[in-house]
């Protein structure tokens, strides 16, 4: 078999046998086929397409490219969860200990942000001494210990998905939905999931800016899991405006303790309250989703979920105290609440703009090189469809610097917009597909 | 400028400008664009196309990537010739010299073999001494003194297409009408032409099968003329059976020089003929077709022809009683006539299955390191439309190796396909693009 021949077999918009994309993706990560081969193959992959038989190919042969977790000792079906990625979402962040707090064990691997959409290990590291690079024995230790571990993705888990990541990037070939969703489900295969909720995002804030390509991606994703014998649940839900209040990484973490204590805003409330009934009912903790839910809400009220993030962090050598006393985060030396300047309604909350606002002030990466500031960001007060009265808070800036604050005011004022007619509230979710 | 986005740009359909497509060229010429991105922007080339601006656009940022010739010096209107290759093509061997004595001058660059089709270098390097690697000065100098050059490409010549021709080849990107037109073209206009002939072939012993295929490869090449200020023919030439009676590099030259001599093969003669007297049009030597083939036919019938082609021998240092007695040239220790199996009429002579048996032999490469054998190869004793008897002679066999003899004498067997109704004759053209 020749590299170039299995290229010419899809540019010829053929189907690929199992074979080949092993034969392929093996040499791509061995590097006896080069990186322009695998360019070239990625083009043709994006233009014409894959069926679902050969994403799914595709994605076992990147996840048999490294090591594979087998949480089976410690849990008997392993449920994750994943998100496209979006603004405001430290969804993780809550229903890990929420799920763990109902006597499901959540091994989750995580990852850092990158352009306008945050990272969960950037957010939870805003924890003095909070480790991320736990060893595989380490892992299994704890999540037999405590039914909680997040943690780093190990770097041999899927190593041809990071390779070709990479090189997708450079080259014009990441939008193409059968390598984005081998890409995301060859990790999760790789990291021991039985089943897993998939939190596939749509707006202005998401990958996918509309519902037809989040549904596509689900849906390839669904097909990825019946394939290769894992339940998959997809969650099309809304990123036009952000999640919850906060953006930044401090901000967000105490977002996510504070939904824990109780206290949380109502849209992310629900948010998690969804994710965790679906991870529930995957891990056969709950008949139904009604069931789910109330053990979710009783994890909630009861301080059982607060409490499993404290043994989560303390597990990993983070400061408890954070934990207790939230105010301890970093926070930053500018704080500016905005005022509405118009009355009227919520129109819109351009969710982008505010990522990319947030990575102005030095929240996020551009390139994977960057640092953050882990205590700037913004917090969204309102949300589409709220009345609003001109000189009433709009939003609050956290900033280090001056210049930055002012650049970064002007863009998230621009990023709302206000009529003067009612606006209907935006769906937090728009579907569920499996 | 980034060179993702230009990618993006033409993964999306979109046209490129002139500045883009220099950018492109220019980076991945220096080294600061990479292989890999230039393997997914050819391969979105392949699969979205170009419009004839763009094509133009890339063939003179490819041409523009190294040294322009400029034979102005020495000839008013330089006339260049280039055929798409093809089995048996000795074209350039007897055209060459006859444009030449009829006192147009040419200076032309040629390469060698690969895969099924012959290369001119490697035939007329069968002459002892000859070289193909004269220096710029010398090219200049020959040209003025004697109006004929025949050598090798300049290594400076075009070198961004000789860089991305590689990369095509081994990234599944050759079969595309605009990388092909314009790989042509790049080195046809680096070469100094300021009008071509181009002899476009289709067939089964051709890079293009279909006339379709040829047509609009001819087409895009004649847009480029038209967009760069070149005056641009194209012949669609049939290549579905071998031209003239030999193939093998030793056994074409020698049948370009009995042609040079008056005792050419038919169809070989009329397809040189056709060839000269359009570029003698395209150099204002003639005003009409028929004035320049009365021409070309004096410079043939009065040896003046011949005697050129022995002064660029002679130039080039080459041993000159090669020409006055090709029986010196190079010859096979395996010399075996084939009889017709039938009595019928030919209907087919697979000439690429004619051009692989060739190479099988040992007269072609299958990579470009490989050494060729000068003395072997095939003598096709008919045409298709031919009358033939069961044990007449059908194809004489020369070979330097039993078992290769015997392998090959089947395989030539096997590509003539004989009919017991009469069949048409095929044409030697099927139209003129310009």
């Amino acid at each position: 078999m020749r590299a170039v021949d299995v290229i010419i077999k899809k540019r010829d918009r053929q189907e690929l046998t199992k074979e080949e994309i092993n034969f392929f993706i093996e040499g791509y990560t061995s590097g006896s086929i080069a990186d322009y081969q695998a360019a070239a193959w990625a083009m043709a992959v994006l233009l014409n397409g894959m069926t679902d038989e050969e994403t799914t190919n595709l994605t076992l042969a990147m996840a048999n490219s490294g090591e594979w977790l087998d949480l089976s000792p410690v849990v008997p079906i392993a449920v994750d969860k994943h998100s496209t990625g979006g603004v405001g979402d430290k969804t993780t962040l809550t229903v890990a200990p929420i799920v763990a707090a109902c006597g499901l064990a959540v091994g989750k691997m995580s990852g850092r942000g990158l352009g306008f959409s945050g990272g969960t290990l950037d957010k939870i590291q805003s924890i003095p001494g909070y480790r991320v690079d736990l060893t595989p024995a380490e892992f299994m230790e704890q999540l037999a210990a405590i039914g909680l571990v997040l943690t780093g993705q190990s770097a041999n888990l899927a190593p041809a998905d990071g390779k070709l990541y990479a090189l997708r990037d450079v080259t014009g070939t990441v939008q193409s939905l059968p390598l984005i969703a081998s890409s995301i489900m060859s990790k999760k295969l790789a990291a021991g999931a039985d089943a897993m909720v998939l939190d596939v995002k749509s707006g202005v804030g998401a990958f996918m800016e509309t519902l037809e390509e989040a549904r596509a991606l689900a849906e390839i994703m669904a097909a990825i899991g019946r394939h290769s014998g894992r339940k998959v649940v997809c969650l099309l839900s809304d990123m036009n405006q952000p999640l919850g209040i906060q953006v930044g990484n401090a901000l967000e973490l105490r977002e996510a303790i504070e939904t824990l204590q109780g206290a949380g805003p109502a849209d992310f409330v629900e948010h998690c309250l969804v994710v965790a009934s679906h991870m529930l009912v995957l891990g056969k903790k709950a008949q139904t989703l009604s069931t789910a839910r109330q053990m979710a809400e009783s994890a909630l009220a009861e301080g059982r979920a607060l409490a499993k993030f404290k043994q989560l962090v303390q597990a990993q050598g983070g400061d408890v105290r954070y934990v207790d006393h939230p105010d301890l985060l970093p926070s930053a030396e500018i704080i500016e609440v905005i005022d509405s300047p118009a009355t009227g309604f919520i129109e819109a909350i351009d969710a982008r703009e505010i990522g990319e606002s947030a990575v102005d002030l030095g929240a996020g990466r551009i390139t994977k090189q960057d640092d953050i500031d882990p205590s700037v960001g913004i917090s969204i007060l309102h949300k589409v469809g709220d009345p609003i009265r001109k000189g009433d808070p709009l939003f609050v800036l956290h900033a280090n610097n001056r210049n930055l604050a002012d650049t970064a005011r002007a863009r998230i004022l621009n990023a709302h917009r206000i009529s003067s007619e009612p606006i209907d509230p935006l769906p937090l979710f728009y579907g569920v597909i499996e």
